[in-house]
């Protein structure tokens, strides 16, 4: 596990090898202080945290015309293992939720994070996951303003769970939404499909062979912010996270009530994610990404949203996946590379446990 | 536990009794598209959450001055059992986050919901513990926006964990916060202390005797109002949860670089409080509180607050206890019955696990 812990940022705080977390860091006295103060402030050291209230304060940007809206969402983050290539659970958390807020087409403003530590997890691992956070959440631009900690006995959780909520900004004349996609809107997406759920995977040693491939976790919300300026009558922003991208598009058929058409020859699967979806039965479209953006948009923006996803890190392999249609609302409809046509229906039951 | 159950809203949803959870809810597929539909949004039938999106949407108040703050908070939930004499985790729940972000003196807009859910927990604990967390948020008149539910295997989590957050809007006017106390200050509460800890204690078994006693869990935004409006000075709001009154004076004394001294025979506590603190060798001091509330305020104001607090459900037992001093920076004294001196210091350890 070692040489995975090093992806991360490094842990800024001198720690002893053998703290663990005992039941009184949870208990709201002297040791909570102590582990706020010497571990968690240390990393996240935002005036919103330091002042020390129960709730911390966001200024609403001054320069951004009024009343506009807010756009609030919450994740819970139970990955395992804790660590695998490309990222771990403290870097998902932030980018769950910063992604989850940014689909509103919004300005995320602030984030919270509630840590649930179960008693005897290492000092370190925390601290990690915490610089891990700390790291998300500069790249994305967007404070942690309030926390909460709770510690399990041991046996009643696994290691380490993590909530993050967030709150962004919305103005009004911005309406994106699953419920807007419109027949002739063309669907596009950020890249390769499936990277986090097989990377995970593997991390666990369920692959059986040693794939060669990194979680996509990132922040999506400054690639966002280059496809509106290019595609402002942007209709739909959603990241196909757990169910992957088919239940995705099916959420949002049902949503819009429309039906959603994809050419199978599009998708874009890296050839090691494939093989691995071959060998255990799975289909890519099922995956869970946690990087990755779907784009509805009106047909004539949407070579202007392609390009402003492939010149960003984060959407170099921006891919056209299909269009959206009025006919058979509710339905997912895959054009087979041998010319069928394939129902892609939404995740049925559980594939890929623990995931994210 | 079935009277305990039913001091509850009662469950509007019919279930079929042996329905449990399964992994498969948490997969992001069809069964976690029909928990959601079925249960969930059967009881949270929010606007802003049968749009189907990732984020929530939540207007900003049209008719307030701008541009003011957000104050956000978190809050993770375990506590066991799940429910007890007054109150359950999902009460719990939005309360504990109401009342964090109500703490700021702000008005609460929006909350957000995340579960943990043990495998195999019956369907039936989960509705009735959604119901009550929307009786206490329609109580608190605040809405639940956004929500994300996972499912842990069984063993790996404790039946049911609940994050919630929440936001609130504070006016540019408003400077409330542990740093504001000032020498000079009355420091008040809204009623008796520890009742919250004992009455989870007592549902455990673990005091030996029945006490009758409910827990004091409540949404205090209302009372807040009552106070700010009598007393519209105030500088301090705090809600004395984890750790009890005694920790949290301890946190304002350090954040505001003044002492607090407080009079014994002042501090409100039930008789059968008392006795069960006395038989466990507890102080109720350091017992946990869920609807209690904290105001420090000028001196010229505090009868107008008592007085609010008095008139107000929650805040009957209200009482002056003491003053806020600038000497001995960072200390909390109490004056004692037999006329000494007592340093009250914060809560050291743990001495009550899985309290909230």
């Amino acid at each position: 596990m070692e040489t995975i812990h090093m992806q991360g940022p490094v842990c800024p705080i001198p720690l002893k090898h053998n703290e663990t977390i005992v039941m009184g860091h949870g208990a709201g006295g002297k040791m909570s202080q102590e582990l706020i103060r010497d571990l968690f402030q240390q990393v996240f050291d935002y005036e919103a945290l330091k002042v020390g209230n129960d709730f911390g304060l966001v200024p609403l940007p001054a320069d951004l015309p009024r009343p506009g809206r807010l756009a609030v969402s919450t994740d819970m983050h139970m990955v395992t293992p804790l660590f695998f290539p490309g990222g771990d659970i403290g870097r998902l958390a932030i980018c769950g939720t910063v992604n989850d807020i940014a689909m509103s087409g919004g300005i995320p403003l602030a984030l919270t994070a509630g840590f649930i530590l179960e008693e005897g997890l290492p000092m370190q691992t925390l601290a990690q996951v915490a610089a891990s956070m700390r790291a998300a959440a500069d790249e994305a631009g967007v404070q942690i303003a309030a926390g909460d900690t709770k510690v399990a006995e041991k046996g009643s959780a696994d290691q380490l769970f993590i909530n993050t909520a967030g709150v962004a900004w919305v103005p009004d004349d911005i309406r994106i939404g699953g419920q807007y996609a419109r027949p002739g809107d063309k669907v596009l997406v950020s890249g390769t499909l499936g990277d986090h759920g097989i990377a995970v995977l593997a991390a666990r040693g369920e692959l059986g062979f040693d794939a060669d491939v990194e979680s996509d976790v990132a922040p999506l919300n400054h690639l966002i912010a280059a496809v509106l300026a290019a595609a402002p009558h942007t209709h739909v922003l959603r990241d196909p996270t757990r169910g992957g991208l088919g239940t995705s598009l099916n959420e949002i058929t049902h949503q819009a009530k429309v039906s959603i058409w994809l050419d199978e020859n599009r998708l874009p699967v890296k050839p090691v994610v494939q093989a691995a979806c071959e060998m255990l039965g799975f289909d890519p479209l099922y995956i869970a990404n946690e990087g990755k953006l779907i784009v509805i948009c009106p047909a004539e923006e949407a070579d202007a949203a392609l390009e402003a996803m492939r010149s960003h890190p984060y959407g170099q392999g921006a891919a056209l996946l299909g269009e959206v249609r009025a006919a058979d609302p509710g339905k997912v409809l895959l054009r087979t590379l041998i010319g069928g046509t394939r129902l892609v229906d939404s995740l049925s039951g559980e594939i890929l446990p623990r995931i994210c």
